[in-house]
């Protein structure tokens, strides 16, 4: 991972609830930083998510939209704290912005793991400190590791791209593994870039790329109360000749806009397949729906449904589960004119069992690692792809014994 | 459970997918039998599903609404089996007519089992002209066992109420485990009676009736393409005095509206205990919602989360993720004055760990076999109740290995 100009990074230990492990990431950025993020639709959000909306411009204040610093912990959500909760973010900020010379409303705050723990603050007191001496263009590894809750990976993805006579770099990092569904599905990610974008310019550029990367992944339809992607615009390109872009829509912005979204597609499939204890990605794509809305809900009632997600474990090519998952979605969908796939095989079409239907093939094909299953509903135009993981014991085993 | 005056059963063994155990159920009715029924809202239903709702008045036929005899195979569902499953729902019926001397269209189809798969109805051919002649007023228990896929127990009810003067009977039968979900909770069910009521009363005593039982039970969210819910009336009481009843709004239904009403809820709650895999039945009661509705979905939400019930599988109080699965419903839900409860022992409230939470308290709580979570919105007055399960790796195992 390339370092971006305007960005230094530092990672600690606070022992807020690992052992031997990172669990806090500040990074901080030069002044001028655009700032624009997405959050979760959840009615319960954390307290994290409610500052970060905060300071995103709803405020007035002559410095919405812009950032100096992030600051995240894994390990406990902060979230369902009560007042607790909120004194908690303001603390942390409190104690960046002290370390960094900055102001709390230029500290964005983002935490993950368990849920209704009142988080202790204070704890950053011991670390921040030293961390706003060490930030350094960085070890980013490092930075995606210590985000990480379940995940069994640290995520990352960078992309040079030309903007104007320049050339721009993009650096992502995610952490998922569980609570992942759209609507913001779950995660934390976090997006950073030298190219000299305006705040308004990157919440729309954001607020678009999420759509078909981030909102299209689902691991078990559980909606996180922590969901964040926030994406940082140092603007340090500007002195190597970048143009300063303050329109989404501007064309010399096309480029760049194809990469940050490869960029989030990209994070977005590594979440996927580090769904928890998932062996196999599963990616869902519905052609022929009466709309992309509708084939979105088809193909999230296909990723969500366990029965499907079960059959894909046992390597079981058991499209009857697809066509239930189908019909129950409640979308115009005819039985008599549906055809299935699985990984490029056809299995079902009319309304039946396809009649060059070859178990052997099909069986040997849900070995794969990636399974495809390919829904055509032959009513109209409408397509969408979602991405998903197989459902495993070892989900329930992760999932009923995270807390204790 | 007792005998019902008009209602005569069978069991064989077809060997349409078992071996070594009972797959189909012949129920013969007496003339005049009244039938009502709800299924699946599925957009790809089964064979059978179709054939009931064509033969329940939407025909015109002067017959519609009369029933003589329910025909039900185990093992294979009839479900996307296009033409080949429509001519199998008609040979059956005309087996079962030919073998009765009634009319094909007052015999109603039930199939549970693999989707996907040719039903070989001529199976039904060897079977069901030797049933029809063994018919008794019979053993529930045995029919109920017939109509079992993965199910652990047989599940049948019965009440005796009175109807006027006279005692009528009420007895069920269900099938469930998996692919459990509202609109029609999944599963077959069977209800006879011999009480005098007619047709059209005894639709709408069904539809009221199933709003609160079979479709507040979800297992795993998936809805079935075979759901079915008949109700059979055989009037065979109006010989000791039952009087006839046209009308569900009859007051002399009351004592019974209120035993078929109960003996439901006991049925779906016997197919909520026998969740795959499950080793909980688990109770959420939602209060304090903006309306019934709402309540309902936040239940609904809570009760399909897989976070939820692998926690509950993991006997761990998780109400962090109560919390998250109420959040992402997308109902009206102030998390300042949210309070939850396990079995009893308030555990969140007012956005915040309750003041008096005690884990270990808390923790022999969950070892309970049946775990009730209570979740109190605080904002109105709507209330409602689900009945699910948790989710273990048996459930994980079954499905994944259900059609190798």
């Amino acid at each position: 991972m390339p370092a971006i100009g305007g960005v230094k990074l530092a990672t600690a230990a606070a022992g807020i609830r690992y052992k031997g492990r990172t669990d806090v990431l500040l990074a901080v950025m030069d002044k001028g930083t655009a700032v624009a993020g997405v959050f979760t639709r959840s009615k319960c959000p954390s307290a994290p998510v409610e500052w970060c909306r905060s300071k995103l411009g709803r405020g007035g204040s002559s410095k919405a939209g812009f950032a100096r610093a992030l600051v995240v912990n894994s390990g406990n959500a902060n979230a369902f704290t009560g007042k607790t909760g909120r004194a908690a973010t303001t603390l942390t900020a409190d104690i960046a912005a002290k370390a960094l010379g900055c102001s709390p409303g230029e500290v964005f705050l983002a935490s993950t793991g368990v849920i209704g723990e009142p988080l202790d603050a204070s704890k950053f007191d011991g670390v921040l400190g030293a961390m706003a001496e060490k930030v350094a263009p960085g070890d980013w590894m490092n930075a995606a590791r210590a985000i990480m809750t379940t995940d069994t990976f640290p995520k990352v993805a960078t992309a040079t791209v030309r903007l104007g006579k320049a050339r721009v770099t993009i650096n992502g990092m995610a952490k998922g593994a569980g609570m992942i569904a759209p609507d913001m599905a779950t995660m934390l990610a976090f997006v950073f870039t030298d190219a000299p974008i305006a705040h308004a310019a990157l919440q729309s550029l954001l607020k678009s790329a999420v759509e078909d990367t981030f909102n299209a992944v689902t691991i078990d339809g559980d909606t996180s109360t922590s969901d964040t992607l926030l994406a940082f615009a140092t603007g340090a390109a500007a002195a190597s000749g970048a143009p300063k872009i303050n329109r989404a829509s501007d064309p010399r912005l096309k480029a760049f806009t194809k990469a940050f979204r490869a960029l989030l597609a990209d994070l977005a499939e590594q979440v996927a397949r580090d769904g928890e204890g998932a062996r196999k990605l599963v990616e869902i794509i519905v052609d022929g729906a009466v709309s992309k809305a509708s084939a979105r809900r088809i193909a999230m009632s296909v990723a969500n449904s366990p029965l499907v997600k079960t059959a894909i474990a046992g390597e079981d090519a058991n499209w009857g589960r697809v066509v239930m998952a189908v019909g129950k979605a409640g979308e115009p969908a005819n039985r008599d004119k549906l055809a299935i796939s699985f990984n490029g095989i056809r299995v079902a079409s009319r309304g039946a069992r396809d009649p060059s239907y070859d178990e052997a093939a099909v069986s040997a094909a849900m070995k794969h690692p990636k399974i495809q299953i390919k829904i055509a509903l032959g009513l109209g135009k409408g397509r969408d792809r979602v991405l998903t993981c197989d459902l495993t014991k070892e989900y329930v085993a992760i999932n009923g014994d995270y807390r204790s």
